[in-house]
């Protein structure tokens, strides 16, 4: 049975989704029996077809994750190695989640606070951090978050881009999900080849956009392309009225 | 006769801002007609001094461009072809308007909504999106936008950087012509320059400084700087009263 | 004696934080006794084991910085030179305080309009306008900026990311120093780390994060953050109770 023997984790699949919630008292740590839940679930997820979205909540209303078991640092060489050439543990774990075909949500709910607090004892995020926030939110907003380590409220957070949206708690739970179940009714193919493409956004322009001209063309010549191409013009797609909402319309296509 | 012949855009050139309303009934639809026309817009804008910007608008208050034909797209092949190493003529035609030493504003009134639909029906942004976007928005946003295929309101879409600016009706037009005149009025070598060293933004940040430095360069040696440099001293620039206020001054180099 | 001999800057060093006031009467223009000075200043500080950040403010409450001289400008090359493999004297000067493993901050006061007005008198932003700008706020609005020459209001300015914050008058110098002190109480082999992995998120992404896990490696293996991995443990890191504010427990760790 799938995503069975989790003991940090609890995991339920419902049409394409997968929710995921964290719920490793006292505080979420993010410890080596998390961190190998994490590592196996992505394994998992990654190549399970009945899975086009993965949302992750916190069973804990204070904690999302609170952050790597200082314990396991401290076990790090007090020499550093030498530079790797490809991603170890830790980082291959994360980043799995954002090469694989499938889209990640952090449902963020309770004590929504946000911050980088490793330079303060001493170290640097080492989760992708430095990587992820100068291109989510620019690089001197980086620098402030990453250096400052203080927190940074949802408003705030999401005027910063470190987060999509800061929403309202009775709004958060009906936003996701209403997410999370679209995304899970379109083709799996477009959501992979959707989310490849933009990952070579990361190229300059021009190998960029020969990227996407050919993912374009590997999405068209899908089975699931072609067919709802030709029912988005049997059900009146291209009319002014039907254009002018189109939601239905996607909605139908999904069926 | 310059800009003749067109049936789907009507053109009106005025002191260096030529102004392109889409009027191509009943929905904007991007199909044959229309992409040949903005190709050859662009091909003759590229090549006419005259022009320093170019206003896209539209004469439809419900659809500023539809979206791309969909009987065109079913027409493609259903095997794909091999990854091209030049931009074939759909891609061509959108970047010939980022490469060309002009500016191109879009003024999108009316049912202001955005939204990227391709997923929904099988496909994934082929018009350069995946590419734009998360440059734009950063890579989550980009995400949420591409794979979600909800309809954008305006003032999201400015909170995201979809776009520059959400305004009023009454204050659109004027914003939109205050700056288009005002870029018109600046040296056409400064604003080839500038938007070509802008573009360098795309290389490591130190071949950046370098492109920028020799743009700068190039800039500085142009007949238009040097008159324009001389006149900014003469009319007062770099005095305290004058520095307090440049946009009169401004406004008094571009005559 | 250290941050001598300099007539167009105040400075002053407190706790490791560097207060550096530009006052160059009469419009703290970018003329060549300042360059020269904030081109020593930076070659100072970089060599400076005492200096984490550097704080500029202005002593004039018109201008933060005028602009570059124009006259200087006039007095380069009316025939480009080649383009160059390495930064000259204006570039080198700016971009050693990016580079630098400390950290800036402007605190810009009083009349606080941002603008890039070069192109308004023929040339471009040639102090790394072109590149730092696109990578802030994107490439569509660094070209409304740099091509429009128009005055940007603080609140604007922090919507579009040109800076961190837009802070009412009272709360701006409480905020910079706050932050100010509290970075400079970290370790400084930290912040050098955590900056220059920042950096990397210039490169692809698989090798910014390759850079990153070796700058963890590095930071995780000094002498500093041993000590305060240890102290985390040792003031109740971990717990419940003291998970919640972090913040308390990161003052301890830097006295």
């Amino acid at each position: 049975m799938a995503y069975a023997g989790y003991s940090c984790l609890k995991i339920r699949l419902d049409r394409g989704v997968l929710f995921v919630t964290i719920d490793h008292p006292p505080i979420n740590l993010f410890d080596l029996p998390l961190m190998q839940e994490i590592d196996r679930l992505g394994r998992e997820i990654e190549l399970d077809d009945n899975v086009s979205v993965v949302v992750f909540d916190s069973a804990n209303p204070d904690f999302f994750i609170a952050h790597a078991d200082v314990n396991l640092i401290l076990q790090l060489p007090a020499v550093a190695p030498p530079k790797a050439d490809s991603l170890k543990f830790f980082h291959a774990m994360v980043d799995r989640f954002r090469t694989m075909p499938k889209v990640s949500i952090a449902k963020i709910e309770g004590r929504a606070l946000l911050s980088q607090p490793e330079v303060a004892i001493g170290i640097i995020p080492g989760g992708s951090g430095t990587q992820r926030l100068p291109r989510l939110m620019g690089r001197s907003r980086a620098l402030e978050v990453v250096l400052g380590c203080d927190d940074f409220p949802a408003d705030l957070a999401e005027r910063y881009g470190y987060i999509n949206r800061a929403l309202p708690p009775d709004e958060l739970g009906p936003f996701v999900e209403q997410l999370a179940y679209r995304i899970a009714g379109f083709s799996p193919e477009a959501i992979a080849l959707a989310k490849a493409s933009i990952d070579c956004a990361d190229l300059p322009t021009m190998e960029g956009l020969l990227e996407e001209a050919h993912f374009f063309d590997l999405a068209v010549a899908t089975q699931a392309a072609r067919k709802r191409l030709r029912k988005f013009l049997e059900l009146g797609g291209q009319t002014h009225e039907v254009e002018l909402d189109l939601r239905p319309l996607a909605d139908q296509l999904t069926e």
